[in-house]
């Protein structure tokens, strides 16, 4: 009720736990041997503590700070490796808002604090300043139910640089966002899932444990936006459904935008990584497959069988997440993915090429005086677009999960970019 | 070496065919009870002659004469319903050349006589006119291998209109365009495919059994040009591989146009169905099959094991082509394919609607008096465009042989027809 008391109790709580450890896994592994624990409390957020019950699966996880071998073609997972240096188009397409700043190369679970807050010898994300609220650790901390359950609403709307509230944040994604401590079994901890699958008629405590295998991941590997109309909560657009267009007219309807443009004026959506969404109807979401099917295979570990926890490209874990299925070999399959990733790769770049041309086109008509009414057309066309290639581009799989959802989507974005920049092109004549 | 001679002759077996019977089943079903032959002349083209021997084949080749039932979505068998109709912008695209005159929907191989020189109740196709060399007859007519083994280059450049040269073609494309008639082995008929083959290290001679069961439709199931270079001669531009663009390249080299296109005054590329080219790298090309696994199952006839020569969409024979390997519903699958089809053809109509565009602004960039280099960027953009559309609108799977390739080439042809009036709109400014 009192957000104040709640953000001292939480503060407070914090700086108990960081007396008792930093994030320091020689420190943690002494411990366990000195003391191991029996069984979990239900609000346990420790990795380590989790580590005590099930060594092989933390070990697992603990791979996730793995990041060059193999090296992968796309998406590999390196250290502050820039992709605004290897696609610079984005510097203009998201002019104005912070992705423009920086924005790299995904890292494993185990960074999801250190390449938001820094820590570890990484600097912290350029893209957090005084505005920021704590909703940006949603998906970056293991404290976040816990502190939304506390804090309620406060938690979408207290700014993450002021006092001493990074401190809330302690642990990253790990055990406990998927798995109750007590049962081990799999569980939604974030709401906004929850509120979403319950709003389309698909309520996450009637989904099965195949579906579970999925909805776990669906917790953050979505495109989701802060909903000014509720509290700045956090909302998945799924209302009208997966598609790209049913999500874009969810949020014309809406009438949302995550910023304005400064060269265009035009509202703009920023998008997230929607893996869940691009792998509905795909290939393999059709043939009942779920996320962790392939990236959680069953692998042995000493002696002992587990899904494994490291949550990496199934290239890295061929024989166990492919060879259940493909009879292929490595290199055959390996050829036909980096074909779809390289073609798709561009496509992305000729639809990044077709956006940033729009928006310098409708930059040049708005300094030429072409009147407003066309320039929104424009800029309508333009948010449509880039919405689109921003939904392939920030989607983590670089078309993998649905080659032909993404080309789609993309060829839709090309076509959208330059229509925009036509209408404008055409209205400079005679200025 | 004497081409007249030759033409001489074939016109005098032509009359003397057309003595012998008029293509008539229930003619040939009465000569079949009173004397069937034992073995083929190693020349037979009668699928008549060849129903003696095999029946069950006869009857199952016999259903391509089938169109309506059941009705498919896309690439139903319908007479004379113009793609035209369907697609109005095709008229703006093929401006100028044969194909804005008449466009159908495909019929089966029974057809292939009647929908293009008329006969049994339909009107022959308009797009022959005095200027028609036998060459159209090509793909056509179970008499082409005879005709070009008698005729030499002469074939390709005789006048379909003249004299009695219609008469020449008696069979639609029946069993001697793919079975040697003496042994019933699978074999290649069509030149251009030998000499194709041959050019890039593939020699049909060299074939497995299996890729035969691809090649004997790669012989005109595929894009193709008539080569001013060699005698009008058919040829299939693959020398630099079956991508869009390494056909589009090859045109390239040779400087090779189909026609002027009257309101660009560009030289364009008539793409024709590429189902060969596009199946290459497809999901069911990588894993081995042929044309014929899908298209011509086995099949029970009465007490008979025979591969189906319906040549139809698998659709129609669903259970034998499909559940071999899939085990889902034929609603499942089904939903899957009209899903594809229906993305690519709005992904189709996107394109066809860019390309349109730019003719019509290259057109009013012509009238404008925008200059000849500018103007010719455009149409090189707008050349290329087409070209890549047409190769996917021709294709007669509407997406399903190879889905990501389609929207690859279709998001291409997009960006580049976008370009094209971009262009040539930024040049019209001051004007």
């Amino acid at each position: 009720m009192n957000r104040r008391w709640m953000i001292a109790i939480g503060a407070v709580l914090a700086v108990a736990v960081i007396g008792v450890g930093t994030f320091n896994f020689v420190a943690s592994k002494t411990e366990a041997v000195e003391g191991p624990a029996i069984t979990l409390s239900a609000d346990e957020t420790d990795p380590e503590a989790f580590k005590l019950l099930y060594p092989a699966h933390y070990d697992s996880w603990a791979k996730t700070a793995e990041m060059h071998e193999p090296v992968l073609k796309y998406g590999s997972s390196e250290k502050k490796k820039s992709r605004l240096d290897q696609f610079p188009y984005m510097r203009t397409l998201w002019a104005g808002y912070g992705f423009s700043k920086e924005y790299n190369e995904a890292r494993g679970h185990m960074y999801t604090l250190d390449d938001t807050l820094g820590g570890n010898g990484t600097e912290g994300t350029l893209r957090i300043n005084e505005k920021t609220n704590l909703t940006c650790m949603y998906c970056k901390s293991a404290e976040v139910p816990g502190l939304i359950a506390q804090m309620g609403d406060a938690f979408f709307n207290t700014k993450l640089l002021e006092g001493d509230n990074q401190e809330l944040f302690k642990h990253p994604i790990s055990c406990s966002d998927c798995h109750n401590p007590t049962t081990m079994e799999l569980r939604i901890t974030r709401p906004a899932l929850i509120e979403a699958m319950a709003r389309i008629g698909k309520p996450v405590e009637k989904a099965t444990r195949q579906e579970m295998r999925s909805l776990v991941c669906a917790q953050c590997h979505v495109e989701y936006f802060f909903n000014p109309n509720d509290a700045n909560k956090v909302y998945f657009p799924w209302d009208k459904g997966f598609e790209p267009e049913d999500m874009y007219a969810y949020y014309e309807e809406l009438g949302f935008s995550d910023w304005t443009h400064p060269q265009t004026g035009g509202g703009m959506l920023k998008a997230q990584h929607p893996e869940f969404e691009m792998f509905q109807g795909s290939v393999h979401q059709r043939a009942g497959l779920s996320c962790a099917d392939c990236h959680m295979p069953y692998m042995t570990q000493g002696n002992t069988k587990i899904s494994s926890h490291w949550l990496t490209s199934p290239f890295r874990t061929f024989e166990q997440s492919c060879t259940q299925c493909h009879k292929e070999s490595f290199e055959e399959m390996g050829a036909r993915v980096l074909h779809t990733q390289d073609r798709v790769k561009e496509a992305l770049d000729r639809a990044g090429t077709a956006n940033e041309a729009a928006i310098l086109a409708i930059e040049k008509a708005i300094q030429a005086g072409v009147d407003e009414e066309t320039l929104n057309k424009a800029r309508a066309l333009h948010r449509e677009a880039q919405f689109y290639w921003d939904l392939a581009s920030a989607e983590n799989s670089f078309g993998f999960h649905n080659p032909q959802k993404f080309l789609e989507t993309i060829a839709d974005s090309i076509d959208l970019a330059r229509q925009a920049e036509l209408l404008v092109t055409q209205a400079m004549n005679g200025k």
